[in-house]
């Protein structure tokens, strides 16, 4: 009933080179398989929204051997209301990275838009996204989302994987001062909506897993052998700490982080988020990854040209963290804060070069 | 973006033989293809609901080539909220009609389970039938719904396809008498479900597209070819007044039924319904079913052994519109009411032997 890999319902085949999102021909990373040959380049990137949609997108272009860890700690949108009439893992960010995967043929492409499309109206269903509601309904019927994304994958004819950060729903609390008439009152600040969205300045984040008390979360274990066996992980971009260090925040997680032989790269963001990372600088954001993970070392932080003001500063705090600093033009000319994931892809690309 | 075939989305293989729903075999009926050689029958069934769910799942143990012809009219449940919300068809039937097409291996039936599923709850989406929201989805973002209805056929690996009576949603008047204390006073009941739980008796039923004004409903074009088509085409089981006669109230697709060289089958009800067809004997259905249509010649009436108590007047009645009566066992044993589809398919099996 629940094999993910019935016969009907064949993996991909090979993007198609002819099409927008897929690699040119020789643009493949690939890495020794230790007996001699050659495999594709295990890559996973972890973090939420917008972010991860970037980086999937991006390494989708570099091998076939991609998986997103998402955050499951959403408790607004759609993604809000149905965790809180379901009592199900936020489907949102999920939804997000499937599509960022999804087959760059006219199947792909039509999935991906119905995932995507949000109910008009003003009903019930006004401002659902259609991939939500159909994650949600595989959840209710699978139980396992391990199971429910690998069937979503195949739907929408991703090249490569989704899973969750964590098998339940997650909550944040965060520690924000600014919000008082002492400017140093520390206030907790609970839910991720609430925290992203604060006018104060946000100290720390914890994350837990809410049934009556406050319980340490654990992690999903693909998640973490994900980590354990990549070649390459990726940190960020995306909301800092929301979406970002929240991965850091799952005690095996954070441990498989820190523990994995993979190369460890952090993609830093365009500009700085309003509300939670509002007036930070590039550097601050690693000051704030450090904070919550001190054990973890890196080896490169990608930043874009244009977003790095003080370029000396940031290569001073990379190389704290033990990791090379890659300015690069990474901008999307379109759409500001968004990365472009063909510059992002060539930049990861050099940046896995810098290897050997 | 809408190509219906795309390569990641390929069509089921032939069913398994090894599991319940497939033909067993050697079962598939053939037909001469006009040069010398043979094709499979091509099959068409006309209802709505648990009735052409039965038919179809019979069919599709006797050919490949089934098309189910959905009505378009209900008002009711999920699907009534849906239409309201979203103005679109009704999608509750045609779902259902996909289902009983699913593939018979794991995939299939994974999907099967997830589009019949239904969020509970006492939020917003209790009660909603996920492939409901899937399909609704579907056409928010497609807009034709015979698109809609190949793309969501091909995920359940349905072996058939099915349409819709129309590609707008339809509504219902009947009139009906026995609800005042003068038991010859005629009421105007509008709405399926209101016609469909009526305690009066329901003398006559018409069907109109609403937009403003009750105009003529005009029939999808496909479903008008299909009958055309068909070597042999079904009508019933299921609510008659609100499932069955709706498709002789659609003048494209009367006409169709009307001339189609096809053999035409109507299949009675195992016991009347209650509401609607209340006392009703199953002479009085095909009474009523001519009385709708009468320039509709049937070429056969199958019908349960057990659920014909006077099998002369059946006959009678079935003589009248041109047809023999085919007495059999077709009722499921398990579930009171529903037909039993390998019953039901060696029956009509044995309805299309007789007709050579």
């Amino acid at each position: 009933m629940t094999d993910p890999a019935p016969p009907n319902h064949p993996q991909h085949p090979a993007p198609s080179t002819s099409e927008g999102p897929a690699a040119p021909e020789g643009a493949e990373v690939v890495v020794p398989d230790g007996a001699g040959g050659e495999r594709p380049l295990r890559a996973v990137a972890l973090g939420g929204g917008h972010g991860l949609q970037a980086t999937l997108a991006a390494l989708s272009r570099l091998t076939p051997d991609v998986t997103g860890v998402v955050t499951v700690a959403d408790d607004g949108g759609s993604s809000g209301r149905l965790r809180r009439e379901l009592g199900m893992l936020p489907p949102g960010d999920l939804r997000k990275a499937l599509t960022a995967l999804a087959a760059p043929d006219d199947g792909g492409r039509m999935w991906a838009e119905v995932f995507a499309h949000r109910f008009g109206g003003n009903g019930a269903l006004a401002g659902h996204a259609v991939g939500n509601l159909l994650l949600a309904g595989l959840l209710d019927v699978l139980g396992d989302p391990v199971q429910v994304l690998e069937h979503a994958a195949r739907l929408i004819g991703a090249r490569g994987r989704v899973l969750p950060m964590s098998t339940e729903p997650l909550d944040m609390e965060a520690e924000v001062v600014g919000l008082d008439s002492d400017p140093e009152a520390v206030r907790a600040i609970r839910g991720q909506v609430a925290i992203a969205s604060t006018p104060g300045k946000v100290r720390k984040v914890r994350l837990a897993a809410v049934d009556g008390d406050w319980r340490t979360p654990t992690a999903c274990p693909d998640a973490v052998r994900a980590v354990q066996e990549a070649d390459v992980v990726l940190l960020g971009p995306g909301s800092w700490f929301t979406s970002v260090l929240p991965h850091l925040l799952v005690p095996e997680l954070h441990e498989a982080l820190v523990r994995t032989p993979a190369r460890r790269v952090v993609v830093l963001n365009l500009i700085p988020q309003p509300g939670e990372t509002a007036g930070f600088s590039p550097e601050q954001h690693l000051d704030v990854l450090s904070q919550h993970a001190p054990r973890l070392r890196i080896d490169a932080v990608l930043a874009d040209t244009g977003s790095t003001p003080t370029p000396d500063r940031l290569r001073a705090a990379a190389a704290e963290l033990g990791a090379q600093t890659l300015l690069d033009k990474v901008a999307s000319p379109g759409e500001p804060g968004r990365h472009d994931p063909e510059a992002l892809a060539a930049s990861l690309a050099a940046a896995l070069e810098r290897r050997d």
